[in-house]
């Protein structure tokens, strides 16, 4: 159902077929890609969701009528007419099921975070570019339609010169998780994740050098004790000068809030407002609007923007958006903004790259 | 395919089966829904589409994988096996074809106006309550996700009884069309007619009663003599006293604007705001942000929810969210706005409908 | 204290004289703009209230450091150390005492309306004219900084030629004055005199020839058998095709609404957002803001400006910035409302002016 | 004309007395406070004005009828009628003003830094206490109706408890000054001393703790060897959790940029919006709007307050608004900001100020 492109080492298929996708995964995340790949995105086909919950993937399958449902996920890696996986597992499982996927020469759609130490990121890495398959990661923000346009006014040099950045995360209020179930160091490797490539994506052609965090646990301060991080403020020094700001909380009452600023010599971009629709009350209390509730419905249109790039990247060979070394970028530092916890200093990322 | 639950005398069908669909109009807003029907209404196909005009069903089936393309239209109504169509022809040829499709026992989703009569809109809906198919009317505003929050903050009676309105269209300039190709009223019949069913769903349970209209030709004021008219205000008059303002015009250089406003005794309700995203661009020349240039874009939202509520109607009995009869609603007005123009007086709408 | 400036028949002063005015009627407007002139204007000092209800005066003076109070209008017209005057009496005294006061050599700013008849309009305009002083009428719209921004800009050409045109007065709710002692036609000579005025601003050059009103009792309908209008809504065509909607209400309960939004050829311009300020609060409930709940806060900037002009029309011969010839244009707008309401169809200003 | 009142060891002052003012410094923003004072504040004279600068207070004196100009400060001091001073020379010169100043006996407005050592703020402070005069500090932001709002909003616990604070000054470009004539540290002393202030005073009753600051030349490149920064963001912990970034550049090419925001466990207040009007534009670019250029357009509500708030403290013995304390805490952390520039590291607070 697939043949090689020799020159690009991709493959290439005939725009009449339809890609074959299958789910690893059916927890929240792995639900509303499944739904969106099954209903949303021209030219894929989801085929197959595995889950080792038992039940978990049948329900799924049944709501979206889709053929098969299993809790092996050998099974699915082992169907050849699978092109590609969505791997929407807990994160400590990502690097594992990446390499079993490249290596059965699926493509690979990751959820951040790919790896959370850099020797997965390059055991990952390594194992798609051998395999020769499409490896594309999670970074939803890049797809938010007002973050993909602050990014080309970048582009297009309406802004200059990127001086000063910001990106921040909160999970949506009231916090109601158990902080002992949480792994520790989540804060940095599954939220401001996304914050790091998001300054790195809006900082085009910059390294990060530097980087300096402080955390704690604010939210549920008698978790602490465990360890457990729930605010947390990185501040991120690039080569070419810029200085990054990102920022995260594991409780925002008022909804989810994702955000942007890029400020350089020539002017400014936001991206994001919180708010879920153009409509707005005027009452006793004043003026009111609504925010957005879930990342599913504030980033509906980035997470639906993804999976076509990724459906397209394979059909079409178009460029991966989001690439393993965008994913291990990110981690680098997030890795370092651990160490700057640990140290209570601020930390050169070449320390924990080298 | 069917099967008929006599308790409704609607259809009601298996939840596993696939709804087919066709197209009978491939323009510009035919192809945009056929677009959405075939990738993005799950539970529905698009298995026809119909124009007569050489080649563009053809052009545009090929696109998206239809089956079936025609210049003839009876070869669509006579597939026993389509379900449901939309008919997005030309407005003079809406009921025509809605009471052939309603005959030929399909579902029917027809582009506003339904009928440019009176006489013609009660064909339709005879010809649809006959056939015992749903006949749905495409007012998009009603699907848009901030006017739709609009109405939910009326029906959670945060606005209190509607005192005044206001909806508006504005369609994105520089005007290019050629006026002579326009029909007369077109902008009563055709765009207005949005923002009288507007105002009408915004003041629920209250009839209009009296209308005054204003219009000129300032867009194109050399087209004036043969009776074109770009610019119009209709003031409404409704039985709770509430009274509307609805003001079009086929040119603003700015981008596609789309708002409405209620208040009430309450308080205020605001939808729509001429964004295209969430970035904002602070330079030079002070503070900027896109609009959107195409209803298809500022509106996208919209045909999908509307699309989806088509198939919901057909497969689950879901009530038809814009009936004929709301057509035929909003028709009684803009034929008393032209009346209106014709007498420059106000007008009782009972004088057109009796 | 004045030499006659021959060449334009208004008074000039020496720069560093003060410039010596009185307010004529110490209610609530009188009293707000008594402070400004007292306080805000530099080169001119409040030397008189006059206010015919006991102790009214007296209190403002005390509280403002003024020299003389008096419930008798003629001791501050006598006085022939006194410049000129602020008339804030209540409406229907308003053209006696700008006749007295040109009389007596006053200049006069008076509040809007300056007169309820065209007859009067044309005595006051008289007076002024031949005692050759400034008479500037209190449209204070023209001088928030947002309305004066939007007619900046259409003097730039930004709007290109006007083509559609909004402005609205909305008080704040609850309402809770007795309907039984606003004179009728309030809505109009009172409320709607301000946004009639607007639109002519907004529209320069423009002449305004045909009206449309609708209006209702609708704050409260028990008043209506008296002929108490609190809601209206009134339609105006200018010379140059520009059609015009005005709105006014008597109970906005979320705060002060004054607005305008001016559409053309080339763009549009909108002022006024009812905030109080630019602070915004994210909580449980969404996004909230304040919104102005007196005129006195959401225009403290425009009756200050309105007041320098003043000033500066007397001691510099700068031009003034809303004349006599303004009221009466306005005036005429809301009488041609007022024969429309009572008589249900549309009348042509010159019906009411001829 | 001032009598001791010994329970405060404040002077108190009959109520029909005018307060008599000195400026001491006619640069910009001295003219600024001169024509605010002059003009707008009720109770207070402008009776004085000095500047070393031959012709500097002669010039503004003569603009706005202010009786003594002089060159010598000395001879303000020495006059007994006046009550008070607004300091606003250079920055270096600031302590030895107050302390003069206050050993005169006159209260004192300094203009922030109001030190730039410890050792100095110590001296100024106890020539102020000794003296028993008022002494408040140029923090404006404190007075910018947004920030008040958002300040009394935390007052009223609607963000609970502060956990993540942001407040950046953006000087308005493009920057035209010599980098060489800007003392060293001027970022950080002069700019961000108002965002230290602010963070400190939006996290009431809270201690700031430890500080990490990263700074560079990124307006001007060329003159980083000489140790210019222009471009800064500084972290602060504070002792009770909560995490602060503070941010400036001395070139915002889109205008004056001012803003706030805390994030606490019950919700969000942001202050600033950088707008000029309320005006907006929509055109073939899309929408625009104004910004503020000058901190004398943006920030006028606040300057007036401010001035006001001094005369009341003076007059009517209310709390000074902003303390010699309040101007410590600040520069402290200031401090620490230089040395964790200079040592590439995080600094505790208690290291500068043991």
């Amino acid at each position: 159902m697939t043949v090689t492109d020799v020159s690009t080492g991709r493959s290439a298929r005939p725009a009449s077929d339809t890609l074959q996708l299958a789910t690893i995964g059916a927890g929240r995340i792995g639900s509303n890609h499944a739904e969106i790949v099954a209903r949303h995105v021209p030219g894929a086909t989801l085929a197959a969701i595995s889950d080792p919950v038992p039940g978990a993937a049948e329900r799924l399958a049944t709501a979206l009528d889709v053929p098969l449902a299993t809790t092996d996920v050998a099974e699915v890696l082992d169907r050849a007419d699978i092109d590609g996986v969505l791997i929407t597992a807990p994160a400590r499982a990502h690097t594992d099921l990446v390499v079993a996927a490249a290596t059965a020469g699926k493509h690979v759609f990751v959820e951040k975070p790919m790896a959370v130490t850099l020797e997965d990121a390059d055991l990952a890495i390594a194992a798609a570019e051998e395999a020769g398959i499409v490896l594309q990661v999670g970074f939803n923000r890049r797809f938010a339609p007002g973050f993909a346009a602050a990014r080309a006014a970048i582009d297009e040099r309406k802004v200059g010169a990127p001086q000063l950045l910001r990106s921040l995360t909160r999970d949506p209020g009231p916090f109601t998780a158990d902080p002992s179930r949480i792994p520790q160091w989540t804060i940095f490797l599954e939220t401001l994740i996304h914050d790091f490539d998001t300054v790195c994506w809006l900082n085009p052609g910059a390294t990060p050098v530097r980087v300096h965090a402080t955390a704690d646990a604010l939210v549920r301060p008698d978790a602490k004790a465990d360890g457990h991080l729930d605010t947390a403020v990185v501040t991120i020094r690039f080569d070419n000068g810029a200085i990054a700001t990102t920022e995260a909380s594991f409780s925002a009452l008022y909804g989810y809030d994702v955000r942007a600023e890029v400020f350089g010599s020539e002017g400014m971009v936001t991206a994001g407002n919180g708010r879920r629709t153009d409509m707005t009350y005027y009452g006793a209390d004043g003026i009111q609007a609504d925010t957005a509730r879930r990342d599913t419905e504030l980033l509906r249109a980035a997470y639906t923007a993804e999976l076509r790039a990724f459906t397209d990247a394979i059909c079409n060979q178009s460029p991966v958006p989001v690439t393993g070394h965008d994913a291990r970028r990110a981690l680098s530092i997030a890795l370092a903004a651990i160490r700057s916890i640990k140290t209570a200093s601020a930390v050169d990322i070449a320390e924990v790259t080298k």
